[in-house]
């Protein structure tokens, strides 16, 4: 069996140890453009920040280990400039000495990669414009780093964040430039509000719902030109938009790629020729939730792809289950992450979904270092299966969307929610952790024990069917800021003070998280008022309206 | 309706929310017999310590705000001395006035707690010898403290160690006592070998399988006579040995109570009088992994009964699904944790049962601050449905059991962790997070793929069935240390060396954690030799023969 693997990144390198651990006569041919199989690319940009200072730490699988334990043949500074499917080989070429010659193989496994894109403005091919994708753009990036006084970045995605905490952290004046009005847009937009301001005060400038449209040189340093008419100076300008999956080799050897470009593979990472394989980020993969056509550059999808296409060239049924889109980044200790789909997403596929907004504690409140976590849970509003979730805060994060993961990956429901054994010290959660505290929330919604209303809805509500606001906050919590037109009757007054409630409108009352509110809901509807608790209180009012 | 709750704290305090939630017009006495309702236990020694600086921090639903939001009659020091099950009434004591009267209901519900054993030891009853439970024995503790040199504490289960972490932090020489010859004796004793450890490194002076005989009094301090022959001096004595359930009033009013004298319920939480309702420490309940009658004191399964109690009074049919034994203790910056069934569990069961050990990083290792994390996983070697899982290390230790946890309760198998698309960045985990490489360890000993071995086995094993044990770590790493007997061919140079392999001998082969013997096992396999993989490799063997 001869093997040949394109791309010895992630998914490539995952293909090839596996592939080796099945069958210990194989030939396995590992084919790398860059200078290094395996590097950890997650982490070039903490390795420009001087947080990673040693660079031999991102070689995770250095090639002569992939040699001497793995006996693999790899290549680096080796490209495939073209498939044979008849005669089943590749045309390569050794990028140091410009050599070209023919592999045969008898499978093939395709992992190119995405390639980061490079939105064709005037000045975008400037030498001090770049873009992060291996290890050669890190050490370009951080020489000139060494010497730099601003950045621009361009696109406020995962890396383009990732990028500004580093550049920050390097003394860089750097601005970020997004088309959306958000950053992170694969999130919904309230749930990146405060990571937003947290990047501001850390000294991110931010400039959203704005583009760049030029770049021009000025002796040693650019100016990029926003839509707005901001022009602003930089020394090096990251463009970080989103990437493109390589599917360049695929295409031209006419394997079948779906509509944004990514390479079709069945559940066993087969393209549309049986012998050619195709894992990580080039490949349209199934979302998990829903099933969609999906591209997510994911690292541990793309591992488990590269072991799933090894294990069934040697007649293993192993299936990939599809992409659930868990994702997380840390920005300047706050942390952001999802799993599933989103609102957005649920809105444009017209999909039926309820949510909830809860704002917990990470930990016992009574213990030291107690700070408010948001989690957001999407779910069917009829059955309580989980759709998707996110969670935004500091620490504990991770955690909490690892456990929603699971649960996702389960079918469980918002009900499963509720019954979650979870560990409970009070350095590290609470007898009610917030997970149970999003499943009470939620399940409450779907018994009918806690009808809710969302912000975004009283927003945009008219004056005839706005709903009578009741704020059951303290006097001081009112006076401190409070939705506009909202009534305040205390939580502990509301039993004595219902004559001052419409019988013949319906009543939203919220409080600072929703806690009080949702006692308030269950006081009022038991009274026969129509009400509904408005869901995640002021806290997610702040977010949505800022 | 009118519900008497006996017993404020956890399960009490949750039943007593939950009724007023759902009944806006019943009549709700909480009836508790210290000063404060709803106070956080699991704070005390954390209060002792001096870590949780205020006092009222520890009133997590301070008796004013239960009697405004939720119009509860609350009765602090007060006492329940007698149930009259056909009068429907209980007999009260106000323990300020001594007054006595008695009180009809509809329903009650006991939540009365578990009470802290006193072994009967001479000496017991010094006033320096103390138990921890209230809020009026952290004041006393507290109090000795501010003028003691040394504590002795007797029993290293959670509370013990914790009170040991804080009795460190304020500057006495602290001893623990222990019956067993391990730590934390729910956990495997292996797991928690690096915890006992970094016990000793942080000054507490650890006595294992060893017990206190006698305490006398001496002056101002007291000595503490141990088993093996030692005296330690001590000004504080704590008695940390076990819980036992208050059943006293269960009892005494014919309810039954199990083997070992927890109030028996059924899974709506009614004990054998349909108007009397169990929740909390003192109720006998069902393990979820497998059935069986148990007693665990844990707050997160104490507020579930409390809300299930209420539920079903007011006609829902929730139900409770049994306690999976969840459990952490943070220990100075280390962390242990479980759930479900342990090793020993399921031994003593005689229940079916494989095992691995992995000893994964807790996020990327190139990322600064990577630290070891153990994980224990135990499944049913036919289905590789989970039945327990055991964590131990610094970060991350959290989250991992959660996510363990949700497995279980979802009814997972060692093959779903292997799919678990959990938060990846690299702060935060690994592409491969220790929870799939758990999977992949435990779902290729299932698959056959790598047949393993474990060290308690090998050092078990006679002269006749002891196999050859292949070492495939570098010189230099089997030079500092390993296996009595074992053999060194590092793992790169194992094809070449196949011949001083033995074909007529079983072999165990072994690396640091289990990677390498991984491969190794793999390619010994496919050239026909026999090979067990030492399951975690060289750590765990000296965990196992510490």
């Amino acid at each position: 069996m001869k093997i040949v693997i394109v791309g010895a990144v992630a998914g490539g390198a995952s293909a090839a140890a596996r592939a080796r651990r099945l069958d210990e006569d194989a030939e396995i041919i590992l084919i790398e453009r860059g200078e290094a199989p395996s590097f950890a690319n997650c982490g070039l940009p903490y390795f420009i920040g001087g947080v990673i200072p040693k660079r031999d730490d991102l070689l995770v699988a250095p090639k002569q280990r992939l040699i001497d334990r793995y006996r693999l043949d790899v290549r680096t500074r080796t490209e495939v400039i073209s498939i044979d499917r008849k005669q089943k080989t590749v045309a390569v070429r050794n990028l140091e000495t410009d050599e070209s010659y023919d592999l045969p193989y008898d499978k093939l496994i395709l992992s190119p990669g995405a390639s980061p894109l490079r939105p064709p403005i005037p000045g975008a091919d400037l030498p001090g414009v770049m873009t992060l994708r291996d290890l050669h753009d890190a050490d370009r990036m951080q020489e000139i780093v060494a010497t730099a006084d601003a950045a621009v970045i361009i696109g406020a995605g995962f890396i383009g964040l990732e990028m500004a905490e580093n550049l920050v952290h390097r003394g860089l004046k750097t601005t970020v430039v997004e088309l959306a009005d958000q950053i992170l847009p694969p999130w919904d937009a309230e749930m990146v509000v405060p990571v937003a301001e947290h990047l501001r005060q850390n000294g991110v400038e931010l400039r959203l719902a704005d583009a760049a449209e030029s770049i021009e040189q000025n002796g040693d340093a650019m100016q990029v030109r926003l839509k707005s008419g901001e022009v602003v100076p930089a020394n090096l300008v990251v463009m970080s938009v989103g990437v493109r999956p390589e599917n360049t080799l695929a295409v031209e050897s006419g394997l079948e790629v779906g509509a944004r470009g990514g390479i079709q593979v069945n559940p066993q990472m087969q393209t549309s020729d049986a012998d050619i394989y195709a894992v990580g980020d080039a490949v349209e993969v199934r979302h998990f939730v829903d099933g969609s056509p999906i591209q997510i550059p994911l690292g541990g999808p793309a591992n488990r792809q590269g072991r799933i296409a090894a294990d069934h060239i040697f007649g293993r049924n192993s299936t990939y289950r599809g992409t659930q889109g868990t994702a997380i980044v840390g920005l300047f200790d706050m942390a952001v992450a999802m799993t599933g789909l989103s609102e957005k997403w649920l809105e444009a596929a017209k999909q039926p979904y309820e949510k909830v907004y809860v704002h917990p504690k990470n930990h016992a409140g009574y213990y030291p270092g107690a700070e408010s976590l948001t989690i957001k849970v999407l779910f069917h509003p009829d059955s309580g299966k989980l759709l998707g979730a996110q969670v935004v805060g500091r620490n504990g994060v991770d955690k909490r969307v690892d456990v929603l993961a699971v649960a996702i990956q389960a079918g469980m429901t918002v009900y499963d929610l509720e019954e979650m054994e979870l560990a409970y010290a009070p350095q590290f959660g609470s007898a009610k952790d917030p997970i149970n505290m999003a499943g009470f929330v939620a399940a409450g919604v779907l018994r009918g024990d806690q009808p809710i209303g969302h912000m975004a809805n009283l927003k945009a509500s008219t004056e005839a069917d706005r709903p009578f606001v009741l704020d059951v906050r303290s006097p001081q919590e009112f006076a401190a800021g409070h939705i506009d037109g909202a009534v305040n009757i205390p939580i502990e007054q509301l039993r004595t003070r219902l004559d001052e409630l419409p019988r013949d409108q319906s009543i939203a009352t919220y409080c600072q998280v929703g806690q009080r509110g949702y006692l308030a809901t269950r006081l009022l509807l038991q009274r026969d008022f129509k009400v509904v608790n408005l869901s995640g209180g002021f806290v997610t009012y702040q977010r949505s309206m800022g």
